[in-house]
């Protein structure tokens, strides 16, 4: 998605030499105008899966689901990190193991929200080791749904997470996949490498 | 909100004889089509405000931030209630003490995204104790900007948060508020009784 790269340019910041900061617009701070073409991308390539449900898990998810959910018409489904008293006690859970905070924890989703008979998007941020997704992808095998798609906005392609995933036959799409970051700069799946918040000699090569 | 509130009556569900349970609509499951009615009313209501920055916290705000948020044009920004990699260094932080959990939490806001030029409109899904509003008060007059609103879908009239707000002169307006629940029905602030998931005798007072 020509767009979404042109703006992980201009507004994304390198982090440590390997974090895509993208606060400015997906995950902290919200462009709204930009979520909505996002979701709209995420309509074109599944609007044919006769999407019944969306599933994404809190927090950077729910925004983006949110938006894409008005032009598939149907509700998401957010999956919870903690338990609250807002959420029912009879869940689908499975275990995450969070690469970053070298931790476990359970996702969670009411039963009662997810059936043989649902039609499943689940919706993510981002996508790099895959944890959390393939928690997202054995809820929906509990609750004997089909995971008709998975949408993804930024890939870091440089983990495994997104060939994983492939490699088990989803339908897996990614607005963007991020292929190397390094000395301050991005290189896209595509090989459209450009400067990246300084000034660096950009190619193309499509 | 009268839509509002026949939607919780339809499908609310009381646990423990105190906790209004809506995860079927906007809290865990999300309707979608209710959020865009949501987002019209919080605009109908705050359209003159000339707001420029919608302000919310992790995770039940942001959908209803976001939606609303195409309302008014504008940028949606969440506070964030845990540290992580995606988060600025540089922020806004506020403590937070939760009564459900009985510990106090920090929320925090990347400094860069608000500042004294900013019309803010709070908006969140709940007000209880009015404790994370208050967190999120806060920021905002650390940045220096404006709290020009707060938007809640569901006020807790029988907890001292919205009254608290209030008498500080913040312009609140919760969509709905509940002044009692009990024995599986739940009274409105403007006296609207109705039956609660069981058949229960209405009665109507405006």
């Amino acid at each position: 998605m020509q767009l979404l790269k042109e703006r992980i340019i201009k507004d994304g910041i390198i982090k440590d030499n390997n974090i895509i900061m993208v606060d400015s617009f997906l995950n902290h701070q919200l462009d709204i105008k930009l979520l909505n073409e996002i979701g709209r991308e995420f309509y074109e390539r599944f609007k044919d899966k006769n999407i019944t449900k969306i599933l994404t898990i809190e927090a950077s998810g729910i925004a983006i689901a949110a938006i894409a959910a008005q032009y598939f018409d149907v509700n998401v489904l957010f999956a919870k990190k903690t338990l609250s008293t807002n959420l029912d006690d009879n869940t689908y859970e499975s275990k995450v193991y969070s690469y970053t905070k070298n931790e476990t924890y359970t996702v969670r989703v009411a039963k009662k929200f997810l059936n043989e008979n649902d039609r499943v998007l689940i919706i993510d941020d981002f996508l790099a080791n895959g944890k959390a997704l393939e928690g997202l992808i054995d809820i929906v095998f509990q609750a004997n749904a089909e995971v008709e798609g998975i949408g993804i906005v930024i890939e870091k392609g440089f983990q495994e997470g997104g060939e994983n995933i492939r490699k088990k036959g989803f339908n897996l799409e990614s607005l963007v996949i991020v292929d190397e970051v390094k000395d301050g700069y991005v290189i896209f799946r595509e090989w459209y490498c450009l400067n990246f918040s300084k000034m660096i000699i950009c190619y193309y090569k499509w």
